[in-house]
């Protein structure tokens, strides 16, 4: 009988979770003896809708993947029975063997607050080292991303309360929902209902009980104190079983004790006010009302702006998926090559996908509040006023970089959004924040066009 | 210096990839000698946007989950830390310590068409293992039949063509594009770019150069020669990096020995055709156009209403993040329970989230030709015309499946949905399939509804 198979990520051969391209390019490359260091660069072309800004998330799994990637003897086989590989060298295995990322990457902290067209990460290494990681870096950057920026809007809207993440079970995959608390948590989030997440990143894990839990049982009020009494300074209890202001009473009845109610259907605006009265007619003040079920930050800002008495909101799908922009349109482009000991400039023209040539370093400059005003896309050495962004994280191949703990990066990602005037951020019909390219920039490019154009366009 | 996290699944800890209210709730039943037998029926409530059946995908890496499922000292130690079970006992977790999976599974197969309301797994098990499953369980089937029901669409509307995925890099990171290439081959793509998922499922690879390639050589006919030199019989070029109809004369170089041209931007329609007449000029009709660049089921439909000469598709963020409705909306509800010999039929009441109590069989009925006609869902052992679709799949604990390769699921998939009659599967404007609830179900419905609420609404 056949095993199933789990799918995991293969931890030691990390190097086949890539595009088959980069590796028939490492082939090509290797069979031509290239060895030219290339640097690319990861940027995000144009915003999802309704986005503003991005909040920067997932360098630490890439460090973690660029320091760990490896093929093993087994994915080697594979390689060499594809029919796509049948004039590569015994050499290429040789070297797929012995791989290690030896290359230096420059990349935005985590919690940076970055807008459109700027380099988020960039890579300078052997052109076939920058190549194969192309694909694992931009899935890991791409999703974190994504979704601390959603949270950020997500946390943005509950103007101070409590957001936590409940959304594993409609996470693309169980991997997607261990990310997600990671990413939601950056963004602002105060803590995850995943177990794993807590566990592995040391932030508070929440919940209580389910439908499940009050069906178990012989009747409502029954399972409430059941609770109650396993879970005495911990009574956060779900109502909306059976009926809502039902619901509400009878975990009135547990008294003094009960910390929080939970509404997970329903009218969350007229429910949340009518079970605020029953809990306060039985002197239950203290109690908190938690609401869940579909929210968003639409939906979140509407319910406060109608006053809705909701202490803490439980978010799910909306924010794992990214709901209303589910996906970032990250790229990795070649920017510059250096061949022969001279850096020669590289860009594409594809028709709508132009791409800027060279090393680039963004510059954020602020008022004297620090708050931001504009952000300048230049050229690496290019002399420009503001504060550099892109920090050296890996040298040939080593950690340089100090990981911040994941309450620094939230603080970072929190200062920053604090920082980024209103009209950048607000959750409808914000501004374009602004990002110019230095004039040294536009000169390369117009250069390196005329020179590209001049050789390929015949 | 902190070494960077993985985040991966703990392969000796899957228990507590979960959501916390699970253990919570384990934990409670566990104080209370609650051992009854529980039944779960997963399921959707409502299919989501543009969508009219569902391709059932994800039980085998449920089944590894189910059969792999335990909590590591480590981890057990990190939970009796947290206050939320400062009061549960040293039994529980000594419980925890030797917890296996011991229950009974029934589930429709891979590649199953089905429908919203539906019980497309169910699950019997003593209630605190159905419980601590059920997160894991909502994820993976949740994404995977996500992914299969979108290529279905794309399939369907490349009437034949290739359709190949592209997607990894903007997956909701690297272990959802894995799970995107699988879910993606069953609803029928002929491929996938991921290399570790091709190695694993053992199917095809496919991808040959990005436009890195193309811009790291002197110029673009270096760049294909180069290429051709080291892939004779794989050279498929990347065409669209400076311009599309001067890469197309450039890729027309190589002579007969090329295989395909790949344009990845601009007005593929156009394009497709240029680049077509470009190639029939030179005497290569038998050379393939391959066409990628956010494409959906809606381009690909109307780029061959168009007569667009394309071959073949690849298809990349639309797919793996089921763009136009990212989140298949997947419950997991308690429907029955025996307690001292007796089963007592479950069901909420939540505002429009009412559950259908007892453990349930689908029954589907078809016409003479095969095509489906309409289901129906009856309890378990009722006797209802039609073919059951819900199969035993693990028996206490023990996989009792021949689990189908993937390319019979594929098949699978692929025959359902030819007798799945044209209305019920069109892109747009589909009709509803019926699938109706037994004049038995609705009496136990009722039944069980008048009893629950004599209880639980006073």
């Amino acid at each position: 009988m056949n095993k199933p198979k789990s799918l995991f990520l293969p931890e030691d051969s990390l190097g086949i979770v890539t595009d088959l391209y980069q590796l028939t390019m490492a082939a090509g490359y290797f069979e031509h003896r290239m060895q030219d260091i290339a640097t690319f660069e990861l940027s995000v072309r144009h915003l999802p809708k309704n986005r503003s800004y991005l909040v920067i998330a997932g360098l630490e799994q890439a460090l973690q993947y660029l320091t760990h990637i490896k093929f093993s003897a087994e994915a080697i086989k594979f390689l060499r029975e594809l029919p796509a590989f049948k004039q590569a060298s015994n050499e290429f295995f040789e070297y797929l063997k012995n791989f290690i990322f030896s290359g230096t990457v420059y990349a935005m902290p985590e919690g940076t607050i970055a807008f459109a067209g700027e380099p988020l990460i960039r890579v300078t290494a052997p052109i076939i080292e920058a190549q194969i990681v192309e694909t694992y870096l931009l899935s890991i950057i791409n999703y974190q991303t994504l979704i601390a920026t959603k949270s950020s809007r997500i946390v943005y809207a509950a103007k101070g309360r409590d957001v936590v993440d409940f959304g594993t079970r409609r996470a693309h995959g169980p991997q997607a929902g261990v990310l997600a608390a990671r990413s939601s948590f950056i963004g602002g989030c105060n803590g995850t209902s995943n177990v794993f997440a807590a566990y592995e990143l040391g932030i508070s894990a929440v919940g209580t009980i389910a439908h499940s839990w009050v069906m178990a049982f012989k009747n409502e009020q029954d399972s409430f104190n059941k609770f109650h009494e396993i879970f005495p300074d911990n009574t956060i209890l779900l109502i909306d079983t059976y009926d809502t202001l039902t619901g509400a009473r009878h975990a009135a009845k547990i008294g003094e004790k009960l910390k929080g109610v939970r509404i997970d259907s329903g009218d969350l605006l007229k429910l949340s006010k009518d079970v605020r009265k029953v809990l306060d007619a039985e002197g239950l003040q203290h109690v908190k009302i938690i609401a869940s079920g579909d929210l968003n930050e639409d939906r979140i800002d509407d319910l406060l702006k109608n006053s809705a008495p909701i202490d803490s909101f439980g978010v799910g799908t909306e924010m794992v998926t990214s709901k209303d922009a589910p996906a970032l349109g990250g790229i990795y482009k070649l920017v510059e090559q250096e061949h022969d000991g001279k850096s020669i400039p590289m860009m594409k023209f594809s028709e709508d996908k132009i791409t800027y040539p060279c090393k680039k370093q963004v510059y954020r400059n602020s008022d004297k509040y620090g708050n931001f005003m504009h952000d300048i896309i230049g050229f690496e050495g290019e002399e420009i006023e503001g504060k550099p962004l892109l920090m050296p994280v890996i040298k040939y191949g080593k950690i340089c970089y100090n990981l911040p703990t994941i309450y620094e990066i939230q603080r970072t990602a929190l200062d920053n959004l604090a920082h980024l005037p209103e009209p950048f951020k607000r959750l409808k019909n914000a501004q374009t924040y602004p990002v110019i390219k230095s004039e040294g920039l536009e000169t390369k490019r117009k250069e390196a066009e005329k020179m590209l154009k001049g050789i390929n366009v015949t």
